[in-house]
């Protein structure tokens, strides 16, 4: 669908850096009249609702430096030039976790920021994981802390503000749903 | 909460937008080595779940250039400098759809994309809205389409990849866990 399509006559890079590049479009409008957009281009991230045996929710405690401050957030991380989204998945459950899985259901796929980043986060779902012998390495300058909630213990941490990402705030509803079905 | 802290010893500004900031972030990790971020400031966000007489979801449709293509969304928009987040809901909720309301209840405030962004959107929900005599002018580089959903549409529109953004797909779970309970 492209109603009210925006026709980029001149696009300016501005930054190209490791996750983000910044674009400054100019565009011609539907009514004629022309603007500016500032876009990020991201490589998209995936995530992963991960539910042990006991039906607890494996989060990882980890320091966002936007923020700066440290938040509890499912699994999750950037997609790697050419990787499928559910090898990603998988990798990162495996490396932030030490947890694996031979069960990753798609659940949905979403923009996190549409009006200026085309950033799309793949959200899986498991109910059947096991911990690995060996967890394996993950970025060098990634420091995380893992934890195993309830779902009473998960929107303490909502209400405290220490869970508070989309990703995960829709993981809340959506194991709440399947909970109440 | 600061586990994991990562301290700032240079922040260079690569460019300031209309809407997106972008700096480079030079850190000390926890174990003392050094890193560098790429952040994108941001002024905010606020988006409105709101239900009609007839439990219809409003939605309006734009053009989203950083995915080329529309997408069907909840009402959205940024903060102004200063302003109040439900302030800010009733004006984006008045200038998109041409409703008011004066029951807005805050459902949760989650951060897009806390791994580069410090993008925050505030989240309301209202089932008592009315049609403005005169609706409000909003943005003049921004055209939007009126759109009243039933639960069932919007996830025929969430399966076809035309509502497929963050806040869209929390509003479209909370809906249904409110229509469950």
């Amino acid at each position: 669908m492209k109603k009210f399509e925006e026709k980029t006559y001149h696009t300016e890079t501005i930054y190209t850096g490791k996750i983000v590049q910044l674009n400054i479009d100019s565009v011609t409008l539907p009514d004629g009249n022309t603007s500016k957009r500032e876009l990020i281009k991201h490589p998209g991230a995936v995530a992963v609702i991960a539910l042990n045996d006991e039906g607890k929710l494996i989060c990882v405690e980890q320091y966002r430096k936007p923020m700066e401050k440290s938040l509890v957030e499912i699994p999750a991380g950037k997609l790697e030039p050419g990787e499928e989204a559910s090898t990603c998945a998988l990798r990162e459950l495996e490396e932030e976790t030490g947890y694996t899985t031979d069960s990753l259901e798609w659940v949905t796929s979403f923009y996190t920021s549409p009006g200026f980043a085309d950033e799309i986060v793949h959200i899986y779902f498991t109910d059947q994981i096991k911990v690995l012998d060996q967890r394996p390495d993950g970025d060098e300058d990634e420091f995380v802390e893992l934890m195993e909630l309830t779902l009473e213990e998960a929107e303490e941490l909502e209400r405290n503000q220490r869970i508070q990402d989309a990703k995960t705030a829709y993981a809340l509803l959506y194991w709440k749903l399947r909970i109440s079905e």
